[in-house]
Parts: C-alpha cells; sequence; structure tokens
C-alpha cells in the first residue's frame, strides 16, 4: 500500500464523489497569524469523507462479490456511506447497528436502501450478530477503516486539497481508528515531503497517543467523548501506518472541541460536527503552533443531530 | 438607475467582497426535479449580502463627507455591514440599536470598531434619536434600502451568480424593505430578459404583495415574522423598482421557512438564518413552479443567535 493506491483510488471515485470545497476564514487568518485552508468534507455525499473510502472499496469487488452482497457495522457516518455507495452500484448492504441509534441516522441509512439488523449496544452483541449474518447469508464484511481500500479513498480528500491549493506547512485531520489519518499521511508525504502531519485525538479518546508510547495498541475503553465520530481504537493497519508516517498526535479537550465547532458554524456558517471540528480546536488551543505558516485541517464531516435546535425554533414559530 | 451602476459597483466593490460560492443539492434537484443554484451570501462578510451596497454607499462618499462619519439605525445585518465597510475605509460609523438587542449582534457591531447608541424599541424613538445625532454630529444616514447606491451593491449578487453560472429561467429573492429584490430585478432583466423574478415574503409581513395590489404603499405593522430581515417595510424606490422589474410576489408560512431552513443546515449544511431560507421555503411548498427549469436562490444571509444551541452541547460535555 502506497501513494499510488491514492492516486488510482481517486482516478476510479473522481466523478462520483463531490469536489469538495476548500475554505478559508479571514477572523481566523488574522486571528492565528497563519494562512488555513479548510477542506470541506462536510460538504461530501453523505455529509463526511467516510463515502470516499466505501465507494472506492464497493468499486473494486468483482461481480460475484457483488452480488454476495456486504455487511458493516457502524451506527454513524460509515454506515451511510457503505449504504449509499452499495445503491450507486447495485449491491445489497446490511447494517448491524445498536438498539437506540440516532433515528434520523437510522432513516438516513435506510433512505439509501441498505436493510437495517439491531444489535445490543455493546460489542459482543455487535460481533455476534455480524458474524452471525456474514455465516448465514454470506456477505462481505467492509470493515470501517482497517481496509486498504478504505485508507485509499480516505486518502483522496488531501490529494484534492494539495492539488488545489499547493504545498502545505502543516497538515492536521482527526484521529479516531485511523483511516483518514493514515491516507492523509500517506498522500501528504507523497505530495509535500516536508509538511508536518499532525493527528488530533480528544483528551478522553487518546487511544493513539498511548498505544504510540506503549508501542502497541492499547484501545479505548468507550470514551464519552462529544467527537462520536473517534470513540473508536485504531487498529493493527492504522497503527502502523501512523507510526510510519504521522510526525505527532495531540489531544484536546472537551470544550475547546465545542469552542472549535461554534467558530466553524458562527463564523464560517458551515455545520460541522464535533469529530471535524477536532483539528480546529487543536489549532485554537494552540497545541499546534501554526504561526506563519500555511496549514491544511480536514474538517472530516458535518452529520450532527440538529432536532434539538429545531425543537426550538418551531416552539417560537406562529 | 439602471444595470449599468451594478457594473460600476461591482467593479468598485468586487476586491473588497467575497465572491460568494454557488452550491447545489443532489437531493433537492431530484426531489424538485429542477436545476436549482443556491447564491451563498452567508458566506459573505458579516455573514450577509448587505456587506455589498454598504461598501459600495461608503466608498463612493467624497473625502469631505467621509470625514464627517455615517450613520444608520438596525440591529441586523446592515448594522455589522456598514461598521465593516467604514472600519476599512478609515470613516467613524455610528449605528443607532434599539435597547434589547441581541448581544451577539451588539459585539460583532463594535467590533468593528462601531460606536453604538441606544434607542428605545419603538420607531418614534429610534427617528428621534438618529435625527438628533445627525443634527449634532452633522452625520450622513446610510438607509438600509431606500439608497440607490445600496442597491446596486445588492444587485452584484445576483450579476455574480449569472457570470457564473449563465442564463435562468426563474430566480427568486427574499423580500423585505426590497434592497435586494431591486437589484436583483435590475440585473436579472438586462442579463437574462427571459428570466422570471420573484420576490418572497413571509405571508405574515406581505406588506410588498398588499402594496402591490393597492397600487400604494401599504406599510407592515411590526409583523413577528421569524424571518427578523425581512419585517420592515418597503420604500418609495424599492416600490417603484419591484412594479417595473419583478414578475411575481409570493408568500410562506413561518412553519414552511423553518422547514426550509432545516433543509439547508440538515442537508446542506451550511447555516442560513431564516430571511435567507425564505426563497427555498418558497419552491419547497410548490408556490414557486421549478419543474425543469433553472433556477437560482439569493441566500442572503447566516446570520443567526447559535446561543440556545450550544448551551445545549454545552452542558453535556465532560
Amino acid at each position: 500500500m502506497s501513494f499510488q493506491g491514492i492516486k488510482e483510488a481517486y482516478n476510479r471515485i473522481g466523478n462520483i464523489i463531490n469536489k469538495t470545497p476548500v475554505m478559508t476564514s479571514r477572523t481566523l487568518n488574522s486571528l492565528m497569524i497563519a494562512e488555513i485552508y479548510f477542506k470541506c468534507e462536510n460538504f461530501q455525499r453523505v455529509g463526511a469523507f467516510k463515502f470516499r473510502g466505501a465507494y472506492n472499496t464497493l468499486s473494486l469487488l468483482c461481480k460475484e462479490e457483488r452480488k454476495q452482497g456486504v455487511i458493516t457495522h457502524s451506527s454513524g457516518n460509515h454506515a451511510q456511506a457503505v449504504a449509499l455507495a452499495a445503491s450507486i452500484l447495485g449491491i445489497q448492504a446490511t447494517i448491524i447497528m445498536p438498539k437506540g441509534a440516532p433515528i434520523n441516522k437510522i432513516n438516513a441509512t435506510k433512505g439509501y436502501g441498505a436493510k437495517i439488523v439491531f444489535c445490543d449496544n455493546n460489542l459482543k452483541s455487535r460481533t455476534k450478530t455480524t458474524e452471525e449474518l456474514i455465516e448465514k447469508n454470506n456477505l462481505i464484511l467492509i470493515h470501517p477503516f482497517d481496509n486498504y481500500n478504505i485508507i485509499n479513498g480516505a486518502g483522496t480528500a488531501v490529494y484534492e486539497l494539495i492539488n488545489e491549493i499547493g504545498n502545505f506547512d502543516i497538515i492536521i485531520a482527526p484521529l479516531g481508528g485511523g483511516g483518514l489519518l493514515s491516507g492523509t499521511a500517506i498522500a501528504t508525504k507523497e505530495l509535500c515531503p516536508d509538511a508536518q502531519v499532525i493527528g488530533v485525538e480528544p483528551s478522553i479518546a487518546d487511544d493513539a497517543l498511548k498505544s504510540l508510547k506503549a508501542g502497541y495498541i492499547i484501545p479505548s475503553t468507550y470514551p464519552d467523548t462529544i467527537a462520536d465520530g473517534l470513540r473508536t481504537s485504531i487498529s493493527e493497519k492504522t497503527f502502523n501506518f501512523i507510526r510510519k508516517y504521522v510526525d505527532q498526535i495531540v489531544t484536546v479537550s472537551e470544550i475547546k472541541i465545542v469552542e472549535a465547532m461554534r467558530f466553524l458554524w458562527e463564523r464560517m456558517k458551515i455545520i460541522v460536527e464535533p469529530s471535524g471540528a477536532v483539528p480546529l480546536a487543536a489549532v485554537l488551543s494552540k497545541k499546534v503552533s501554526v504561526e506563519n505558516k500555511k496549514i491544511g485541517l480536514i474538517l472530516s464531516g458535518g452529520n450532527i443531530d440538529l432536532e434539538p435546535f429545531f425543537q426550538i425554533l418551531e416552539k417560537n414559530v406562529v
């Protein structure tokens, strides 16, 4: 696995994905004395970068595999990404979701024509349900990040960013399972080798930082971070890429994540989910020194439950 | 006043304003069987199209007038627009705001270096305070829409849109004081004469529709619409332009405005204020027939108080 895989992924998916816009903020640049570019994957199809990897992976399945159908477990963006990619390619997708998953995410996934199977809200039930269905229906598992084709797809976001804007001094991406960070690092080190690649995880979900220090994977234990996309632990594949290509991992507090999100909403007028705001949180809290530098931030997604806000609004409507 | 004024305004302000992006939604286009383009003035400086007109008007003041300073009354986007334009041009701005105006708007306006003077929350106090200050300090009044230079500036948004995307069948803009709609109609009728221009106002703030039917201006009486930017009444200048250039005025209910806003937030991941969502409300509620047509919608701004939402989020943070 190398940069070549990301380039090929881009050629494969380029006409199907959204070429997402790159945004800047005068206020932020003058506040931080820096040149900061946001790669807005909240504007990607299904509202998150996950569609890149899902579509890349599914489009690489052979005719026989496509007939078998695919399965994944996720209550988040990966579920919707697999569901939409499968629907475009005419593949049947089965998504395992925990009972009590947000109704808007269930509906969005159903809306793409996927079949949803509920499990109990714990790892054991999820694993059991998934394995039983794979066995019973001969399905192909699409892991959300421990998969080279998924990582290649994820890497196409920064590939687009660098192709559009040119060289960077620093590239910053959120770090959950590590798929996005791995793909980002591989592409960046090829396209601008002098750029630093930094991963950011919530302080209360710092399994990657701990793992790097220990030299082996220390899984997270269901951290209650607001950045719900970053609760998961890194995998063997992503751990290896991070060790090889990532220069630094920094952590941010929950309150700084909300602050960063608020900046993006209030000042830049874009809806970014907590996981997507984590790189900006690192910049705003000066965990990364950006002065006089050119920085690229991957805004990974924009899927957040807006029901509470609109409940308030609707109540006040005549 | 003609299209030439809008073209000249664009040449004057083009390097200072944001060239705002044009966005589309696959979901919406397939739902409405139409080709719908949003001109995203929520990404304009100060978060609204108002900056175009304010900067155009202030940059046309002569040296002597610039020394005098400017004044306006607004608790909304026009206040921030005048404050920022004045700050860029080195002009002292005084903004009259009603006591109890939202603290975020007060702070934003102050942040641009404007002087804020509070009045009581009624027309009489506002007029009195404004007139006294004009008299006392020899200030120049910058009316939010009853001003040709403001209207020319507002017209540059659709000018950019048509230059980028080409001809349209229909152009839809919100209708409050009528400045944006006037500028939009003048530019559209010159650039694609066959396009229909439609203004949309809240059903409970339908002073323009009533005025058109009556043939004279019937002012609105402080309608309590959620679209706070559209509470104001049209003026002599805008009434004349609307009669001359606008093909149709439609109205939308409050709940449809919230629905449209929610679509923009949830599906398109952009923050749009209620007034900016009004054209989409007209489309979603089929007040405008769009099937198989190419439609341009002006999203006028994105300034809305997010405090209630972030209060909920911050409460849940560890």
